[in-house]
């Protein structure tokens, strides 16, 4: 993949400070955007499902995920005049080809979740030792 | 990609908001986590060379980031008596095996910035335009 060069003239790396790479990393990489692009990747969600499907995701914390998602163009939002209001999600191009690296993140995380909680009982074990010794 | 059972006999699943996975999840899709397990790829750091490299990080932070790495099992910090003392981190195999969905995270922003931007330069206008309506 070769370097983009960025509207300024300077090319986009996401290790120095100023480049908006960094906070759009940033973003991307943030707590619940990686569930809410999987979900997505399934099919078009309202609102609802959506935070269904992300247990334990409060209202707010969706709401902001969602509207951060749209500005930068990954997701659309779709208003029903209905009673009660009907609000529907899709991913956008954008959106769905952000898909594959966000699930391979997620994907690795099931995939080793038990190494990962046995190098934690190692380490606290370790830990436990120093302190009595 | 089978699902991993885990050791409560429960499936792993980054959905499930008491699933360790998603914890997990969270850590590694954290602010610094992607860059600082890309930057360590390229080898065995000590921390002020991985400080200048991630341009912008807080000691505090980065500290907080390669602790939080080493319990997990993806870093080794080797310290040297010397005067003054040298700390060095090195990528474990797990550590290394988060690489590619790691970098591959880094590179789609990299390479997808402009879109990005010109996204959000049609949000805002759209939203500054509904204002002065």
């Amino acid at each position: 993949m070769t370097t983009t060069v960025r509207s300024s003239g300077l090319p986009a790396d996401a290790f120095c400070s100023t480049c908006p790479t960094r906070e759009l990393l940033n973003r991307l990489a943030g707590k619940w955007t990686v569930l809410v692009i999987d979900a997505l990747y399934e099919g078009t969600m309202r609102f609802s499902e959506l935070r269904r499907r992300l247990e334990g995701v409060s209202q707010k914390m969706l709401t902001e995920t969602l509207r951060s998602l749209e500005r930068d163009g990954f997701v659309t939002r779709k208003v029903y005049a209905s009673v009660p209001p009907k609000v529907e999600y899709t991913l956008t191009p954008l959106g769905a080809s952000l898909r594959e690296p966000v699930a391979a993140l997620r994907l690795w995380s099931e995939h080793h979740i038990n190494d990962v909680e046995r190098a934690q009982a190692r380490h606290d074990a370790r830990a436990r030792a120093r302190v009595t010794e």
